[in-house]
């Protein structure tokens, strides 16, 4: 086992009308001026909005708003966040919403404490030191944003798709009402499902060195993620299997997963970023697309791990078969995974691998994964 | 699901030679004084006790010392503790050692920050609101001490084997390195294994509501854990198989487990506190003679959960084959499963189970179980 450092200083509160008590946990960081930052006025018209601010009022919290934020966030309306907490004196941010509100939210309380552009962060030219606190209700679950210290934005000016990581921007708390997320798509459900997913697989995958342990782990998360989705596509009003898939989604990455394994890395991720960026792939639905290619093109990398994979999720003694069922499981639950499907021409691969290996350099992966190879990959695609 | 907060803060740094940084965790809270609490003077033979004063002497950090932590650890030793602390103005407790070692750690940092006599809290008499830092360095893996707040102490004068817990009392770092835990001997690796299948099984087959994704969990942490122990006892120093024990047990009782179950309790733990505090037994010792007595008493209360541990653990249709099972690899590893065999006498029985059932009381649970219903259960072992 390699030496790991674990450490997820979040706390979840887990289960039915638990935003009503938001001020309470506010509170307990003397928050007494809050931006909360959402998505659309979804959260208006079906009266979450109007809980929390209520609950807000209770404690004589007072608030800011930052609406707007897009499934794939952009830093121009983290700047402005940014502009709104320097300019009224805004002590934690409160994220309504799913991973890119909360990613948001993050970015903003990353940069309201750093006198520089925010961006340098996400191109590692200068390091967290000091942040806001974060809190969250979430409205979707496939991130695990709730319970990590990750963001993923992306830069409108430059097309970059980046990310940045410190514990200093995990949520102080976390709610997690599943009741919240029973609204949620069929085509989103899908999509968080494939995120989830992708997020176990990744280190599974490519670690050099894996425990026992964390691979049950992985496919206990994969095995009831893909039991609930099932559930969740008939009846989306099915209380329990939305419980179990918000809490897996957040195993799958609050850092559990990879503890003790060594050098996994996030390809999938990687070459996903620039789908979204380039022709704004809602994240999930990018995920499908890349999985499948890049699992083909992998699997001799590492039988033994996918070998596993095939008997542990689908019972099979075929590790060809095992991507093949999981790319038909991915269709049928409504995530495509075909370039053509997300409106790629083939005319697109080139562009996008080279903004992908743009990225690969970023997070040290550049070696291998050069634009002629991510052309590769997304060929299969 | 049921509704939970889940809230671990501990940090774990898990791998070799991690306690020569114990003095840079400890700088972390502004540590310049803390109390080493110990077992036997096995640290100082081994040249554990030395790296650790030469870490703290690199950062100036002085430190007291309390030696003679036992097994089933004592109000008595944690009294002690809480006087050296408050004589000498100590600001941190640091444990090294096993469980019991960690416990003592967390009573004593309870009882330093309050007037009354620390085993109110125990009885729950008063509640824990102030605390001082914990750390630890762990020599044992089994009681997950290490990652939770929980603190079991025997009060000597009244022989009752009372917990406490508070996330108070979580430490703030602690350090595995697996190379420290290589000279346990089988016979307490074997306890351990007992110990750590007993923290996942308890609510597993209590719970009134369970869910699918902490059933997995549970039994990856089984399997996990029945894996390592084989290897380990053919090969102590593989350090593989003991990074994985050390990590699976902390999964075993860190909060993880019971999340979103409900109504679960720990009868076997219950039971389990009378043979130690009455007989002195270690505590794995004594779980491993109640726990397939239990099983086999308790069975046809919860038949589909205990079908699925058949299959998943044993891969067996026969849900009592399985518990006969459990029970001759307990006998296998080396941890007997009968009264005699902890040298308890039948005769024993009945203080046993008047013990235990006024801990039911104080646990929630003397309804169901009462003297009479121990005994029972006692009689089948």
């Amino acid at each position: 086992m390699n030496d790991f450092t674990y450490y997820n200083p979040t706390r979840i509160e887990f289960g039915k009308n638990k935003e009503n008590d938001i001020s309470t946990y506010l509170e307990e960081s003397s928050s007494k001026n809050v931006l909360i930052v959402y998505g659309s006025d979804r959260i208006k018209d079906n009266g979450l909005f109007e809980k929390v601010v209520s609950s807000l009022n209770k404690k004589n919290i007072s608030f800011k708003e930052l609406s707007g934020v897009v499934s794939n966030p952009l830093l121009s309306k983290v700047n402005e966040g940014i502009k709104i907490v320097k300019e009224n004196n805004i002590d934690a941010i409160l994220a309504v919403g799913g991973g890119s509100v909360a990613d948001s939210a993050k970015a903003i309380s990353a940069g309201s404490k750093y006198d520089g552009d925010v961006w340098d962060f996400f191109i590692h030219k200068s390091e967290i030191k000091e942040t806001l606190p974060v809190y969250t209700i979430m409205t979707l679950s496939a991130t695990a944003s709730e319970m990590n210290g990750n963001s993923v934005i992306i830069n409108d000016d430059t097309k970059q798709k980046y990310a940045i990581s410190s514990v200093l921007l995990n949520p102080v708390v976390s709610v997690i009402n599943p009741e919240l997320m029973a609204s949620v798509s069929k085509e989103y459900l899908a999509y968080s499902a494939v995120d989830v997913i992708s997020h176990c697989i990744e280190v599974y995958f490519t670690a050099s060195v894996h425990t026992a342990f964390n691979s049950r782990l992985v496919e206990s998360i994969i095995k009831t993620i893909m039991e609930t989705t099932e559930v969740l596509l008939e009846n989306p009003n099915d209380y329990d299997a939305r419980s179990e898939f918000a809490w897996a989604a957040i195993q799958g990455l609050n850092g559990l997963t990879p503890a003790g394994t060594k050098d996994g890395i996030f390809p999938n991720h990687m070459i996903e970023h620039s789908l979204s960026a380039l022709y704004n792939v809602a994240h999930g639905a990018g995920l499908a697309v890349v999985i499948p290619a890049w699992m083909k093109w992998y699997k001799n990398n590492n039988e033994k791990q996918f070998s596993r994979f095939a008997k542990e999720i689908f019972s099979s003694d075929d590790s060809f078969a095992a991507i093949i069922k999981l790319e038909e499981w991915f269709n049928f639950i409504g995530a495509s995974t075909t370039l053509e499907s997300v409106n790629i021409p083939r005319s697109g691969i080139s562009p996008l691998a080279q903004n992908a290996s743009e990225l690969a350099k970023v997070w040290g992966m550049g070696e291998v994964y050069t634009q002629k190879v991510i052309e590769e990959i997304l060929e299969k695609a």
